[in-house]
């Protein structure tokens, strides 16, 4: 059986993400991450998609105390809404930093893929989010890692990557995906602020995909 | 005065690098990796260096327990004296997470350039030693940060990269670089054992340059 790491935050779409990774007949391992994120409930959230669909997860710690983001950096507010531009919660560099441990966890295993759930509605903020950016990081590999010169590289699989979030939910609903432990507040607080960015967008996909949120309250998951 | 994030390993290339960078004008900041390495004497080796050239450091303590490389797994021997093709002393994904967490930092210090000591004698065993390895990860920069958009991609600079040992060595030496606090040995004994990859590049280099190595017998630096 082909073995695969996935990225999983705790949000919606990674788990949606593991899931088709799972359907697509991959032995998935999880890679978990503690960067310092101010909204630390996405990790218990993570290691609990990872148990319901029965994968392997390890929780990785890193070390971003330059901060450089409202999402590591309490001084600096949450933006409220829909953002325009680069917002303050962008990470410098995060999903680098996270393609990269994957990328070392796949070839330290053998595995030949990567997931990650980026999606359509990631790019305008986020440009680690882009598909130019994966084409490139693919790039990365092709010559900088031993499967790449050996014309084995471990390729970076985005499955939603042209997906609006009501497109994702509705797959993620098809797959059975355990919505209720999903999390995906920024702000850090016991149950969803409702505010900011990212509650925003999972209201916005719940509403047009016409579906409920089972995990819009879930103040104890 | 312009601010770079320079990669320090312990060994001399990367302080051959540090000082390069500094005599270039910029003001540096030294970044250090504790990834598990079982040569955990260069850790100590790259603070004194960044004391040495005046130069704030931080260390990054890195978790790559999938192991996969005979410099993090104890169980795997070191191989000794000259190298072919890839080594098991290879690190899956190394350069490709020291440059993310660079550049991450760089990001957020508001810092133009990365430097990393790579050199021409690294290429044939390490893919991510290569000049076509760094011009990928420049196109990851240039679509996948924030920086990158607004086309003020921080650069990677690589001053060594047609180097030879012998040539670097010359170099660091103009420059009174301390190769005394500098550690090259892979085995992780006390002393340097003479047998491993490195040891054999670094005496050698020191031969081809007509130098003596004041760091190849310190015991206790």
């Amino acid at each position: 059986m082909k073995k695969a790491v996935v990225l999983l935050s705790g949000g919606l779409d990674s788990a949606v993400t593991l899931y088709l990774a799972k359907r697509s007949g991959f032995k998935c391992s999880c890679l978990i991450f503690d960067y310092g994120q101010r909204h630390r409930k996405e990790i218990e959230a993570a290691k609990k998609i990872s148990a319901a669909a029965h994968c392997p997860a390890r929780l990785v710690k890193i070390d971003l105390s330059w901060k450089g983001s409202s999402l590591l950096d309490k001084k600096i507010k949450i933006p409220s809404g829909r953002r325009q531009g680069i917002p303050s919660t962008y990470v410098p560099g995060r999903n680098i930093i996270f393609l990269s441990f994957a990328l070392s966890y796949a070839e330290a295993i053998a595995a030949k893929a990567v997931f990650i759930g980026a999606h359509i509605e990631d790019y305008p903020g986020y440009p680690d989010c882009r598909p130019e950016f994966f084409r490139a990081f693919a790039g990365v590999i092709a010559c900088g890692t031993k499967s790449g010169v050996r014309k084995q590289s471990i390729k970076i699989l985005t499955p939603l990557i042209r997906k609006t979030k009501a497109q994702i939910i509705k797959t993620g609903t098809r797959l059975k995906v355990p919505f209720g432990l999903t999390w995906s507040c920024y702000a850090g607080a016991k149950a969803p602020c409702g505010k900011c960015d990212s509650c925003y967008f999972r209201a916005k996909g719940f509403q047009e995909a016409g579906l409920e949120d089972e995990g819009k309250n879930s103040r104890d998951f």
